[in-house]
């Protein structure tokens, strides 16, 4: 059992501020399909932020669990059902999916039976807090001998070490070209492959497409450069940020539109631009207004995209006549419907050739820095905060 | 001038009953991109009710207005600019488009810019009446020169002559065996191909696809038909009448469900058959309840294709997180997304090899006799009623 450290977060309910650095002691007996990851680094996604927000239940959201979902490492124990990957092997990690439904037998893992239940649940069983003085954690609840819920999307990836479902495995052995290349690929196996896959795999933009992305984080940043690689008409990145808005231009955004000013109109802001609407809205947001501003934006035979979640109970309200009138589509997408052992491949390809420069995106800070990562992402001076894992 | 007769709608704020046939002058000349057709027969389509029962100035509408738009019969004159039809040849009628707008340019005429002004609404010019007694019309409102608005559709075809635009018109010289059959083809330009076309054009079914089909109306049927061509793995025929769900097993589907017994609840029931949902469901009826049991009654990556008007105001309310996580589209589709001149020939074909057996779902009826067409419709004794203007 390596004694290590891991970010819990605890039952919202019961305390506002519910991510803390624990004493773990984790199991070094990974089960046939899993493997036993020492973790280099882990992108922070925004999905861990939300699923830690929402009380127990929803969504299949458990507690306390250990966070974390763009894991990299190194294999230390690979159970005997895992193929591809032995020891010492460098991995990237992604989300689980079951192989064994009928989505994964489509090549759709995102939309597996199993996907809410073992990646925004998880399991208990390999995970104990170890901490003697609950009081240093500021978390309230820990205590010596607890066992907390670990597979968060198949990796609990926010730990020095954890064991991880095989199938969220991705060998990066041919895939990297120095050690340190497994800190700037960890966020490939979320956030980065969303955006990407939006475009790739849902909105498939053509020549004349005016495309708009709603909210410029890793996810929609994702998206706006994957769309610069394809001839397009225009593609409007939106944000409330000016670094984020001059970010976008130089990324291959060929319009900007900040949302700051009082009385904002995204709807109007579009149509001055495209008085008959645009092709495509790719909402990262989770912004109800903005959502359904986006929705009336759309010209003709347009479709929003929505990937970013809103509260858990919103509706976005459609109007049946109208949008039979307009050919207009709405469409969910999570992890950009990809398969991430083709995907992260892909993107790595792309940054080699210079087209996916996530190197501009990514700030990197020491895990117990975790919180300064937090503050970044909530201020906006960071775009993908990367915590590594190698002193703690 | 010819004298003839044409259906007329009335407001129906001041006439519940606001169809009726009446004498009407049409003129005899047509302008430069006009054609004057001798009608042989128009089919009714739903859509002509529906607009005929809401307010003037919702999505265009106008009245007093000569309905109809699934219309053949022979050009009579034909305007300097319109090309491809002569004096004689026999045509059948589809929707309007403008053929300059951004659709009309990437071949998307049905979200043609101005088709709820051209085909709701119309254009005063071309029909007077001249009835001498209006309560022999029974529709309260008509008097001696009242000009009345025609072009519904760009044909308003329930009259023994109409003048047409030329965007309307698909050639029917080389499609004919006999000139029977332009009566049996008359409807292929917006109902039939509406059906054909939400399969062939947007839900795009798969060997996998489990596809549900709310309303065996003549859309319905037609799209069940279009999707019992490709290989499927279940075809669901769904309505509330045994004769429909007897007809749908002999078109094709593997399934029906009635939704008559009292408490009837769709995504149960589509659940016993597939406990994982469905793939795609085409709702044909725009009843709220049965849109919304469809929508939830989705697998995962399903889709919903509404056609069926529902009441104006309503809205479908989409949760958002849950459309995230199961990928789900809502696409709403106007005729088909077809073009026309493409469709009906694809259509007739298929007839012609017996895979479109439109022959089994038509009733004639003679113009005067309209009210029997519409009461068979509402009883639904008849799948698709077709007027005969010859002796009228």
């Amino acid at each position: 059992m390596p004694a290590t450290k891991a970010i819990i977060a605890r039952d919202p309910r019961f305390t506002a501020l519910n991510w803390a650095l624990e004493d773990v002691a984790v199991s070094d007996a990974p089960g046939d399909n899993e493997v036993l990851v020492e973790m280099v680094a882990s992108g922070v996604c925004h999905t861990d932020i939300v699923l830690s927000a929402v009380p127990p239940g929803q969504v299949g959201v458990l507690y306390p669990k250990v966070m974390g979902h763009e894991g990299s490492g190194y294999a230390r124990k690979v159970g005997k059902n895992v193929t591809g990957v032995v020891e010492g092997d460098p991995v990237l990690l992604s989300f689980y999916s079951c192989g064994k439904c009928e989505q994964c037998e489509e090549k759709h893992p995102s939309y597996c039976d199993a996907f809410a239940k073992e990646n925004y649940g998880g399991r208990k069983g390999h995970v104990t807090i170890t901490n003697t003085n609950t009081s240093s954690t500021g978390n309230g609840n820990s205590g010596d001998g607890e066992e907390v819920y670990s597979r968060f999307f198949g990796q609990s990836s926010f730990a020095r070490y954890s064991i991880v479902d095989g199938a969220c495995i991705v060998n990066a052995k041919d895939l990297l070209q120095s050690d340190d290349e497994l800190a700037l690929f960890a966020p490939l196996g979320c956030g980065f492959q969303t955006g990407m896959g939006a475009i790739e795999n849902v909105a498939r933009p053509d020549a004349n497409t005016v495309l708009v992305v709603l909210g410029l984080g890793s996810v929609g940043i994702a998206a706006l450069m994957t769309a610069a690689l394809h001839p397009h008409k225009a593609i409007i990145g939106v944000d409330r940020l000016p670094s984020r808005l001059e970010l976008a231009k130089e990324l291959g955004a060929t319009h900007t539109i900040d949302t700051s000013p009082p009385g904002f109109n995204l709807n109007k802001a579009l149509r001055e631009i495209f008085p008959n609407g645009v092709s495509t809205v790719i909402d990262t947001t989770g912004a109800p207004p903005l959502i359904e501003d986006g929705l009336k934006s759309l010209r003709q035979r347009g479709k929003i995209v929505l990937i970013g979640v809103t509260p858990m109970q919103y509706e976005l309200g459609v109007s049946v006549v109208q949008h039979i009138n307009s050919g207009r589509a709405v469409i969910g997408c999570i992890e950009g419907d990809c398969i991430p052992s083709e995907a992260i491949p892909k993107l790595i390809q792309w940054y080699r050739e210079g087209r996916f420069p996530i190197d501009k995106l990514i700030s990197y800070f020491e895990a117990h820095d975790f919180k300064k990562a937090l503050a970044g992402l909530d201020d906006g001076s960071v775009v993908k905060a990367v915590l590594k894992w190698k002193d703690v």
